[in-house]
């Protein structure tokens, strides 16, 4: 397959996580939690993250999604609790590439790693639009020296 | 970002397509289609692509999703009737990758392009187990001579 | 309980009805319909309700939901074609009645059945607000006159 | 409207309650949490409610729904945290009855009342049967004597 595997830091170097529950809905017929639920755990984990750094305003993303890799380690189930882990890896001009990691509360397995590229959006506008300085610097703010912005494209 | 884009054959190579519609909710509050949703167009296109092959029984899908690349190219809307692609562009022993290209119809712009990557399971005992033959042969029915099932890795 | 039955017209006095599709993932590990995805295909039937009526200014709905009431009658399935009736049997000023019926297109089962109350609601200022004129006569003029929009309360 | 509200009991009476998030995505765009989202909420707080009774095994509630009332009090939002309150208010063979109440906990304002009936089912048969004796006992045990569960019909 041409896709490359998402690399995402090891949990010790990431400094956020969140707790969240899948719902016993999330689980299909074949028993494990839908790949689609995936994406909206990330999106939860995204919408924690962002709330706690302030950068929401009423709800609202000032990013549209624009390209995710996901890699499924483990079947996942409803009804659980996990916690995601999320790192924003670069920043750039107009774009940030954060990476996610799903674990299962209970038996610490991991069930799910992504990548997800996002560029800025005006949502007055319904445009895309550089990220504001505001924003990248308090991404850098909470992802510390730990990790160079500036090192990836 | 260390994600390659995903690589989906060109609309004229693919002979597979379904009509699908986008709900009313599947559009979230910054007025695009939600991007789990997508993921749930893949399996839907999945769902009709195996249906016509006479490989599903019951609803259940003989593999579980193992990898997913997604590269989102404009901003979907609820409510509208898309059409999906869908190829499969390798079969191996236990996996298959398959591509994906949403489109909306009234438009026909390109909202989505995707890879995945499938491996085989029994739902009887709720583990990974090799694609069957049958599987194998009726996938190569209908991708035909044009794709080389053997030239992917 | 102190609920009653939904009172649904019989579907020879129904004159709008849609053609609609589950999706796979829409059912649940009991391998039913899960329950709230009836919701939603009686929003997508009001989408198609009031879009006909030309009602609709870019997918927005001009009411809320107040009430729903919705008898399960037969287990349902995802991945199906279904039909689904929708008459308008009571309008006021600011709010009206909706009932429902979904039936399986293969097997001509009936499904489910539903009345809704719907108030009228300002999107531009969140809150509530009296059906427009237009509004009310659309409706009537779709209703016709086998049906007395001033019998019911 | 046909529909008579549904009877929730005050919450000074309800003994059983549940705190759950509402999901960013379950908003839609009329900017309230869509309505099938409360569906889905009662049956996360009938799944914590189950579970907590001992009365669930590897996920399968052993009931179906069979009917539902629910009336819209205040809309709601996507990314808060809600408290669900659960009472079964009555008990039969084949069926019993629940009340719920949704109230965000930030603000106190309850959302969503309902109520519910809930039919036996077989899960390995696929069909209907009575509820379990364990089943009945179980609940009643949990409600206590504040409610006669021989007082509905």
């Amino acid at each position: 397959m041409s896709v490359e595997t998402p690399k995402v830091p090891p949990s010790a170097q990431i400094t956020f996580r969140v707790r969240l529950r899948t719902r016993w809905s999330d689980e299909d017929t074949q028993h494990v939690l839908n790949n689609a639920v995936y994406s909206t755990l990330f999106e939860e984990a995204r919408f924690a993250y962002f709330s706690k750094l302030g950068l929401l305003e009423d709800n609202e993303f000032p990013f549209l999604l624009a390209q995710t890799s996901v890699l499924f380690l483990a079947p996942g189930r409803g009804g659980r609790e996990v916690e995601v882990e999320v790192a924003t890896t670069h920043v750039g001009t107009t774009s940030c590439t954060q990476a996610y990691r799903v674990r299962e509360v209970e038996t610490g397995k991991v069930w799910c790693e992504a990548e997800a590229r996002l560029v800025g959006f005006d949502p007055e506008n319904q445009r895309k639009a550089p990220l504001s300085e505001a924003f990248r610097r308090s991404i850098e703010s909470v992802e510390g020296t730990s990790r160079d912005p500036t090192a990836a494209t």
